[in-house]
């Protein structure tokens, strides 16, 4: 089954966790949990500010020469009839909130903070942030079902 | 922080679920998630009996044409401090066990059946079952710490 449309919209809105994939290189795949908050029609992600194990660093070089990614959002229960899953299929960009003039980046730091919390107390949200920005193209959802 | 020898093997063994990634085309990437268990130094996963919306058979198709494949493990909290992820990258392969001869299989799936009681209750892990066969490459941990 597919999840219906205001589902989808609220799980776009409050899931606090998805899986970013992307190409990497010539035959590999990368994938790394993420947070992420929508705004302005996108769904935004923040690179950290502080890298860690090549994975930060990692994440935006592959999304510049790679730019179509997947987002996997979803809900894994022992009662597997409580299954379900959402995956984004999208545009990717880096984009760097240095230029103050850039309100979409602003927004959507805002978003994050808003959705977000913790960010009160942890210091990888900078500003300037540089943020990872999906523009969906594909949605395709499950849900268990008969 | 990378994630200690001993707790990346008792996740292996213990994790209920995973995200699956591998190539999807040209430029595309396919993500889904995923059950698993190991046996025999891989990392089996069951493709489903009843496909569904495209995504059981479009993973087989997927890794028979790009068998470079991520399996992605981690935990989402709301404490950040407890975050975890573990990247697990490798080759896979699609193994049909109907051949009774492959007792690699059959190990699979008795592995399966021993972690997921949910199949006492499923068909989906029918007889003989096709199964996606990691062999682990390389592991990329990483959890939160100073």
């Amino acid at each position: 089954m597919k999840i219906p449309d205001a589902e989808i919209d609220a799980i776009l809105e409050h899931h606090p966790v998805a899986r970013l994939a992307v190409r990497a290189g010539r035959e590999g795949v990368f994938q790394v949990p993420v947070v992420f908050a929508r705004s302005g029609g996108r769904l935004w992600s923040p690179v950290d500010a502080k890298p860690k194990a090549g994975g930060e660093l990692a994440r935006a070089r592959h999304i510049r020469a790679h730019p179509r990614v997947s987002l996997l959002l979803d809900h894994y229960d022992d009662d597997w009839s409580q299954l379900w899953w959402l995956r984004v299929e999208g545009e990717a960009e880096i984009v760097q909130g240095s230029t103050a003039s850039d309100e979409r980046a602003v927004a959507a730091v805002r978003a994050l903070k808003v959705k977000y919390p913790q960010y009160d107390h942890t210091a990888v949200l900078r500003e300037p942030a540089t943020l990872i920005a999906i523009r969906p193209q594909r949605l395709v959802s499950w849900r268990a079902g008969d």
